[in-house]
């Protein structure tokens, strides 16, 4: 089993542990200390040893920080995490409501008079720091780079990860790495940069065509990396994990240790690039003058999958569609009132190990039944566990890492005989996830510009979700990968090749939570009859193929497109899962795939 | 009659006026000389006397810019004038694709070897020269200013207009303009800054509720004004203008001449703002240090119009909307091949007429029969008149300027027997246009977010067109007013109050257009049945009421919803504008708004 489900927050560590930091702090002079939940490399997820934001407070969330003053400690947590963070933290620690409250302005009140506060530059990124110094000019407040004073407090500190990496298969990659470097080289070349320094993990493993077990949920080696003008790498990283990839990464990438990386910065020539929205303090401040800030080089190319990444994610997807269908099947036959929501996570990454493929999943599986549906990034634990009763909706958000690519699918399943209430909000979100399927958009458009379209049928009828319409997937890589999202937040124009989901919801606190998710590539859409010649335009090819609960659906809602969709949808699904699921799963699949 | 028809520009007057130009650029020991269409205030319109654009090169589109160099002059016009360009302007004039290709880009192929081109500092906002002179950065190429050499060359150039301006009515303005003065005198004061200088005269025509007639469709005056944070104004303008306006504008506005205002400037204490979106570089230079960027203080609150300025304006729609339909009935009563487009044109001028009400037209009547009406900004002359012909579809796209409110109008006719083809590009875009009506979206979204919900229906065939779906429109003021828009071009959020366009359309040049177009204003939504609680949204209020022509619509392509919607329109439609027509014209109208 990957996923576990014991309560790991332990509120009654917190405060001894607070006072051990105050008094590092007062030692050290600094009047304030943060503590981000990011790492060096600013993902998603972090190692055991980067998990400092969870050991000092105990929350367990995957964004937010501390900020330790002497008098108070703030828990800055987003609206995901506003009822979690009551039952993990001590009451030492003082919730803020983020970004409503801005770290500057929380500091401005509590200290008053200015102060020092410190921070550990390998994890603050550029620009968040520069945000957080602006926000303080004027009040006499100093954020000041300093070692890390949760790490000398951390007696049993884990070890940084040291696993080994992996070759990632070129008919997976699609593209030698050495072609890729050499790419990239030649525009930074273009653009007048002697190199970039590449700080985010997934992008070097895209780079160099390797995959690592340091991070759980994400298949990467912790690294750095200097992409140089001319194609040549250094990569630094723990020798030890590369030992066997010397063939592999060929004589064009030299392996350093990683501590070595400062040193290497301070000796280069400019310009050299860093992303200021990713690399860490630290890395600006080595290279000075001679930095330029620019984007991450491998984060456009990464993001725009090739024909490979394209076919193995469509394969991945049928096989990780086939494990999801053997669970629903499997889960229609349980009479409501007699399983779990945990019992659901163990029967459905059961089904996705039942195929060796399977590396990991992709992220801990959502599995929230009637009002823990609501709960948007809800974790399901032994203390939280319900059981699935009559009337409930079940929110299934799960995803598997196979070589082939990335998985992550939600389907809301009817547990017995639900009310029309729920059918109605059903049926609207199905509108939106149907209308931006069926989407066709001109060339140069972004998620911003389009993600209207899969909201319209809720916000005709007074409703919304707080979440984004959808988020860029990695091949292989990260379940979240930009730059690529279905939101407001994203100005980044759609490109063939970008695979995103497609996941409206509903959320009513305290009763029950819809959400369908499948995941689409942008592609040159072909013109129908009639269409303007010489106009460019770009359509979704469906990556995921799953049923969708029919009994959820308020058929008289729908219009006539939407129904044929939904009837064409599903007379996919069973032609491509048929062959795939056993004799109870197929005979289930049949009248799941029937037309509405 | 306000619209006259006959073709005004003489491309033989260009050469000679150009070589007198060089002559003045070699005797000032310049290279060349920019010569925009705009006038110092950056209005769509330009009195005669700021025409040196179309007096140079016979160009008369609304927008674009020449730069005259020593041995070649281009003329720069976007999308909308390419084919019309060709048309105004002799062979020594170069036409340039705009913005595709870019000033500096031009200038760096022209002259390479560096060079001093002139630019009258009057003539351009701020931030465009900026990044003009950023894209020239290298090349040695410098932007220098100079008194404008085209006033030197111009014989008989008009003098500045003088119209006296009038006091606006508080009963349509809604709110005293000492009101406004001290209310955004309180907000420059919270912003720390001691006034604010306005060159926009339809912000400095709001703020003191005045209106003019020095620009024909834009009732505004000539004039710069400074507001100062107390409240008080010092207004720049012919002082003839205002001889009788001294009790309206009261004893805090202090009338000076034009031509005192840098004097004025150069004497202020600072910080004083300015708009580098709209305030020209002449401005900027005479305030030096003490000067700081931001939005004109005008913008936002002239965009969002009082319960007074929406009366006003729904008041002069239903007025306007008599005045459309008795000229659609008399329309539809004229045999195919019978009349021409300036026949309609003079036809629904008159129309308007008939009410005293009317004190201009807001634009130049666009009347595009058959492929005329795939040219968005068609005005038609003499020489361009068309024949409606059985087949044809007629755009007619007008609006008009009443004490109470600013129209804009679209309809899209057919004549005689039209296809199928024409029948499904209206319907789609009847669709999108339905669609952007019936939305109701969550605060703080923009434009930009929610447009694509107006294009979708044509999207999805392939089809699309190129300009914004809506335009912001002012009361009693410019007929294209902005911050809002409905474009990507827009990030301005859509507040309570703002007046925009609603007007996809579908062009297929050399063949047929199409457009319809309402006014619509942004409210509070009522909350339907089922609505989260909470969360709040915004929809619109309909303005606009004037039948959508039922031939031109393939029934069986509309949904429910999108029927029901026209029918209710339809409905309405005849409650509010039957009273208001004469017995045909009633008559035509029972027909035209039957249900679908």
């Amino acid at each position: 089993m990957f996923q576990t489900f014991e309560v790991t927050a332990r509120p009654e560590q917190g405060p001894p542990r607070l006072a051990a930091l105050r008094e590092e702090m007062a030692g050290a002079g600094l009047d304030g200390f943060l503590v981000p939940r990011a790492d060096a490399h600013q993902g998603e997820y972090v190692a055991a040893r980067d998990a400092r934001l969870a050991w000092l407070t105990g929350f367990t969330g995957s964004a937010g920080f501390c900020v330790a003053l002497r008098d108070i400690a703030g828990v800055f947590i987003d609206g995901r995490y506003r009822t979690q963070v009551k039952d993990q933290v001590a009451d030492v620690y003082t919730p803020v409501p983020w970004p409503d409250v801005r770290m500057g302005d929380w500091l401005k009140d509590q200290l008053p008079q200015g102060g020092k506060v410190g921070f550990d530059p390998w994890l603050h990124a550029v620009a968040q720091l520069r945000e957080a110094r602006r926000s303080l000019d004027g009040t006499g407040i100093e954020l000041i780079a300093h070692d890390n004073l949760v790490d000398r407090i951390w007696p049993d500190q884990p070890a940084p990860p040291a696993e080994p990496a992996r070759a990632h298969p070129l008919d997976f990659a699609g593209e030698t790495a050495r072609a890729k470097r050499e790419r990239l080289g030649r525009e930074l070349a273009a653009a007048g940069h002697r190199g970039a320094v590449l700080t985010l993990p997934d992008s070097i493993m895209w780079l160099l065509n390797i995959r690592g077990s340091d991070i759980e949920r994400n298949p990467v080696a912790q690294c750095f990396a200097i992409l140089y003008d001319t194609g040549a790498v250094d990569l630094f990283i723990t020798p030890s994990k590369v030992a066997d990839l010397a063939d592999h990464l060929g004589g064009d990438v030299t392996v350093w240790p990683t501590a070595t990386l400062i040193d290497a910065l301070e000796a280069l020539d400019g310009p050299i690039r860093y992303d200021p929205g990713s690399a860490p303090q630290a890395v600006a401040d080595a290279l000075g003058e001679r930095g330029t800030e620019g984007p991450d080089p491998c984060l456009l190319p990464k993001a725009c999958k090739n024909e490979a990444e394209i076919a193995g994610s469509a394969a991945a997807h049928l096989r990780d569609g086939a494990a999801m269908v053997e669970c629903l099947a499997w889960l229609d036959a349980q009479a409501p009132g007699t399983i779990t929501e945990i019992d659901v996570v163990r029967r459905l990454e059961a089904c996705r190990r039942q195929d060796n493929a399977l590396q990991d999943i992709s992220f801990e599986t959502i599995s929230g039944t009637g009002p823990n549906g609501a709960i948007m990034h809800y974790r399901v634990t032994e203390e939280t566990d319900a059981t699935l009763q009559d009337g409930h909706l079940l929110v299934l958000d799960s995803g598997g890492q196979y070589l082939d690519g990335t998985t992550d699918i939600t389907r809301t399943i009817a547990v017995g005989e639900i009310g029309h209430e729920e059918r109605a909000a059903f049926t609207r979100v199905l509108q939106g996830m149907i209308a931006m399927s069926r989407l066709r958009w001109p060339r140069g458009h972004s998620g911003r510009e389009i993600e209207a379209v899969g909201r319209m049928p809720l916000w005709l009828a007074g409703q919304d979700f707080n979440h984004g319409l959808g988020h860029g997937v990695g091949a292989y890589l990260s379940v979240h990968e930009g730059p690529q999202r279905l939101s407001r937040t994203s100005d980044v124009a759609l490109q063939p090749g970008m695979i995103l989901s497609n996941e409206p919801g509903y959320y009513r606190e305290g009763a029950f939570g819809i959400r369908i998710e499948n995941l689409l590539v942008v592609q040159a859409a072909t013109p129908p009859e009639g269409a303007d010649p010489e106009r460019e335009m770009y359509d979704w090819r469906t990556l995921t193929f799953v049923p969708i609960d029919r009994r959820c659906i308020l058929a008289d809602m729908l219009a006539v497109e939407e129904r044929a969709w939904l009837d064409a949808y599903h007379s996919q699904v069973w032609d491509k899962i048929a062959p795939r699921v056993g004799d109870d799963a197929r005979a289930w699949l049949k009248q799941a795939c029937a037309p509405l």
